[in-house]
């Protein structure tokens, strides 16, 4: 095993994206600390999902933080919502989950500040969603800047870096990059609303993108 | 009772700043939403004031959002790092915790999202505590930016703003402020280091501050 450079965050939600983030992060050198939310979302055993994957990528750290997003609802996620099945909408899905993205960035910040690291990983990625406001590259330099005026690691001069590594792939894209680096992918889990056995839906839009990319690939799953 | 306007959220510690920020929202006719925190914070009874605070002034609803900063520490307020009791330091304090109050406004722009709220409200103030890079204009003026981008009703026009009433006050007009509004400031603590009785240290930073202020005006505490 190699030794391991610099740390970083990597937001780690036990999807596709984020299981691949990790994948790059590690093959850069990083240290890398996984940061999860249980953050009262309709499929908590994505948790499980970002354990296994965590534990199978090696991560130097791997901390679970819970903050509930859904004592104020305001999403199909979080809230008595219905999860769409009949494709994506034009505009911003409700699936988005207010300002979801920000609130999980902030808390990198902490934690990376906290120990020392000026290096986030986030998954986000705006050709396959680029319906979410939290998924563009505007947002991510506009909390970059932020970041380093919130900070004292910022403000003395030695800045944060927010690394969105997928920002302009697409999902076939990814799946192919993550293969390469050795993700297993069965241990991931991208659906909105699984079923009460735990079985992706098949039928909402992540289910469906996810599909679509796997079945582009011809790989089974 | 007039009638209550638009909805705001309003950050509510438990502590003398935001008491009086809660005050003057209360005052400007918004319908005041307070949110307040459970962080891990070694004065977790600051819990209990943001209630009495919330209770005695009026909101329409009071949320304390559990989110364990303490899972990295970092800060003397989160981790077992000793409070400093002999004066500020030159620079940035160790009671500075990394990226509390972007962590605290990132879960206030998802609360003001999911309820149709546009206006937050922050007791930051950047002359006594000039030392915090989270609570100077700039990091609120870049946090704004950042929310208009990163979320469904930014981007759709329909912006968030942050008010930050007490950026340019002294502790003393923030007092008489208060008290023109009707705070009760016995209800509010300070201390970032109380007794095991859960008595004000009054050696602290934030101590040192309140105490002298109160002093200025003649007011006892």
């Amino acid at each position: 095993m190699k030794t391991k450079g610099k740390p970083a965050i990597i937001l780690l939600s036990g999807g596709l994206d984020s299981a691949t983030v990790l994948a790059i992060a590690n093959s850069q050198g990083y240290a890398c600390h996984a940061l999860s939310f249980s953050y009262g979302q309709r499929h908590s055993s994505e948790i499980d999902s970002a354990k296994k994957v965590a534990a199978f990528l090696g991560v130097s750290d791997h901390v679970v933080s819970t903050t509930d997003l859904s004592a104020w609802g305001g999403s199909a996620l979080t809230a008595d919502i219905a999860v769409p099945k009949q494709g994506e909408d034009n505009g911003i899905p409700v699936t988005y989950v207010p300002a979801r993205n920000t609130i999980f960035l902030s808390h990198a910040l902490g934690y990376a500040e906290a120990i020392g690291a000026r290096d986030i990983f986030i998954g986000v990625n705006s050709v396959d969603y680029s319906g979410y406001p939290d998924c563009r590259s505007e947002f991510i330099q506009a909390f970059e800047s932020m970041a380093n005026l919130a900070t004292k690691a910022g403000v003395e001069g030695d800045p944060f870096t927010i690394h969105a590594p997928l920002l302009q792939m697409t999902k076939v894209e990814i799946i192919k990059e993550g293969l390469n680096l050795g993700v297993d992918y069965s241990m991931t889990r991208s659906c909105y609303d699984p079923t009460s056995e735990d079985e992706p839906c098949g039928a909402c839009d992540s289910c469906r993108l996810r599909d679509a990319a796997f079945a582009e690939l011809q790989i089974n799953t």
